[in-house]
């Protein structure tokens, strides 16, 4: 495989101004392609720090992809330490003077500026890698067999030359080895019990294969990554390492791609035409909030409820005020409540209705911050559950969340 | 200021299958403790790779953070890294060994495994920093006045670590001078519009003060840093400098401390002993959940309707269905009715209603994706605005949701 080093230029990175997704975008668009990013180095916008990072990265890796301080503004350097480093002068290039007047001109619709006309000039001994997007062009440096290549740090400007320009490149450059991963999801295991597990499997790998553990949100998802010369067959031995390990791992398996929980519900709700409705209490819309960050969402989700005070699960959800002062909010009975409620109200197929104490405050003896009941169902069945959680507001709010989900999920595929 | 480097180690980073979120946290974190984050390098889990870093990385800085790398699984091999680096051997801390077993038996309520136990193992030459958040001890090494601190990638187990051990001892071990901060939020103005207004009077700052400009969700804060050997007097001096900058950023200011805007409703909330309700469609309950994210919040939100389909809209917020037609569900009147209903509907004294386009689908010549109509109120009375926001789903969201807080937080301030 083909080692990458990615150098992002810019203080506002290395202050904490500013969350560096481009590096993982760019990570991922280069491991399709079969390339290795072998390490990543953020630093600010001063000369002797860029410098020693191309001295370094060059040391590992046969390319060096660069991104940001190519604005016009007087702390981006980066284009004129490159002109420096590689021994050029500065040049107008003639077409990207003519992208930079067409986007003034035509897209901005705004009057030019001298500040403006710089970002046409490129250093002398470079190859100039078109910009659609923005002013800054690229610029592509070879040496010594080593090809280093800089970009915008604007996201939408750097992915459209990464995929015009960048990637197309660097396959007809080399002759590298093919990589691939499969990728699982399991919940309601914890990543050390996972491990022990798949232990025996996981020392039998042959050396090409890796196995990553990837915990987030009380789940963890499960990397298999091969890599060879032959794609046929490095997909085929994968795939034959992969079904054995969905076949250990089968009973707490959420889904054998790479997505998350929520769009594997959603799959099944739409797989059904079925609808889904909410009754959050504890987690206050965080359900719906992760249903309805995925586009095309209103397909399925007819909405939910966020039933915070006891009058709004009376009065919106017609919660029977009796079992409310009986039980309690966060019970058994008022979970199934709160459900029935929902499914009628909205007129939904399937709901979840969650009612718990987040903390920090307003836990008691017997029920403790942590305590929530889950009801999750339809008009034919009703699955209940009881957590008892013992971390912050927050990664309880989440946990919350992830259990409704699961438990939605092993409801419809029990059907 | 002191020169620090963070390395994080993890192939899940670099093949760029999550986000490095820790790094701007951690550099916030130390920038404002007085120390400045240098580089970063983000490397897998490897060893050749991590002790190049380490030799690399203690060229330039005092201080090198590492994070990742140490969970129970076979992949996680920076504490053996570490100890062989250090020229130490493993022993079973005794501490951590109780933090570990004390987790499983009292919090996790799960058997100990074998595998966990690995956990509480460390090299003998490092000090070892508590982790009240997880089973991976922090380990602190000290070498030719270089000091190395490992820690835990999991984002709220480092959180913790550095608020609770790192930050503290490396203020007492470099005998940093006195660091007092002042922080305020604007809302409805970009950056660069805030840096010329107030560009005279950061070139007037004294060299020992240093203003930082931190955007997030379509809002900036502004953090004033003073730096000095006595406190009363770099507080003083920082309470000056401060004030100025409230008078000339006054029109925009959400508030003058370190708090969210969502936070500011809800004091502003709680002191006339007023309550919220939520009618949402656009915004998914997203809403909802910055308001409960907040402990204490079901003191004054009722709850909300996320009304994502128009059946909802009509059947729970009563809206009128003739409007629906003839404006469509994303349109002022549709606005004012999802209003007026929740507010009735949930007896809440204030309420906050978004209808809108989030994308990337759903848009029309007419209402292209971005358009928002926002309405906030009273029984009393109604403001509304439109939105037209060019972003992606995520940050439509966002954006959506800090306007409609904003336009409350005004509407309440105006009554």
């Amino acid at each position: 495989m083909i080692p990458v080093s990615i150098i992002t230029i810019g203080d506002e990175l290395l202050i904490g101004q500013v969350v560096d997704t481009n590096s993982a975008w760019m990570a991922q668009a280069l491991n399709k392609a079969g390339f290795a990013v072998i390490r990543r180095v953020a630093i600010g916008d001063n000369k002797p720090d860029i410098i020693h990072a191309l001295d370094e990265e060059r040391k590992q890796s046969s390319v060096i992809l660069i991104t940001g301080g190519l604005g016009p503004t007087n702390d981006d350097i980066t284009k004129y330490v490159l002109c420096a480093y590689f021994g050029g002068k500065m040049i107008v290039d003639t077409e990207a003077l003519k992208n930079v007047t067409y986007l003034f001109e035509e897209v901005f619709k705004r009057p030019l500026q001298e500040i403006n006309l710089k970002q046409a000039e490129v250093p002398d001994c470079c190859t100039v890698l078109l910009n659609k997007r923005g002013t800054a062009p690229g610029m592509l440096f070879k040496q010594n067999e080593k090809i280093f290549i800089s970009m915008p740090g604007v996201p939408d400007e750097m992915m459209g030359m990464m995929e015009d320009g960048v990637i197309p490149y660097l396959i007809k450059e080399f002759g590298m080895e093919c990589i691939v991963h499969q990728t699982l999801l399991t919940a309601g295991i914890g990543e050390s019990f996972l491990a022990e597990m798949i232990n025996d499997y996981e020392k039998s790998l042959p050396s090409s294969v890796r196995l990553a553990y990837l915990p987030a949100h009380g789940m963890v998802r499960l990397r298999l990554t091969a890599t060879g010369k032959d794609k046929a067959q490095t997909s085929s031995l994968l795939d034959t390492l992969f079904r054995q390990l969905k076949q250990l791992v089968a009973a707490y398996m959420v889904t054998d791609k790479d997505e998350t929980l929520e769009s594997v519900v959603a799959h099944l709700l739409t797989r059904q035409n079925a609808s889904l409705a909410l009754a959050e209490s504890c987690t206050g819309g965080y359900i719906s909030h992760l249903i309805t960050s995925m586009p095309g969402s209103s397909a399925y989700y007819n909405g939910g409820v966020v039933c915070y005070s006891n009058a709004v699960k009376e009065e919106v959800l017609s919660v029977n005020s009796e079992i409310l002062q009986q039980y309690g909010a966060v019970s058994e009975p008022v979970a199934r409540e709160m459900l029935t409620g929902v499914l009628s109200k909205l007129k939904s197929t399937y709901a979840i209705a969650v009612t718990g104490i987040m903390g920090p405050g307003g836990g008691s003896a017997e029920k403790p911050v942590g305590t929530v009941w889950i009801a999750v169902g339809s008009a034919l069945d009703i699955q209940t559950k009881k957590l008892n959680l013992r971390f912050d507001r927050q990664k309880n709010i989440q946990l919350t969340a992830m259990h409704g989900l699961n438990m939605l999920r092993q409801f419809i595929l029990s059907q």
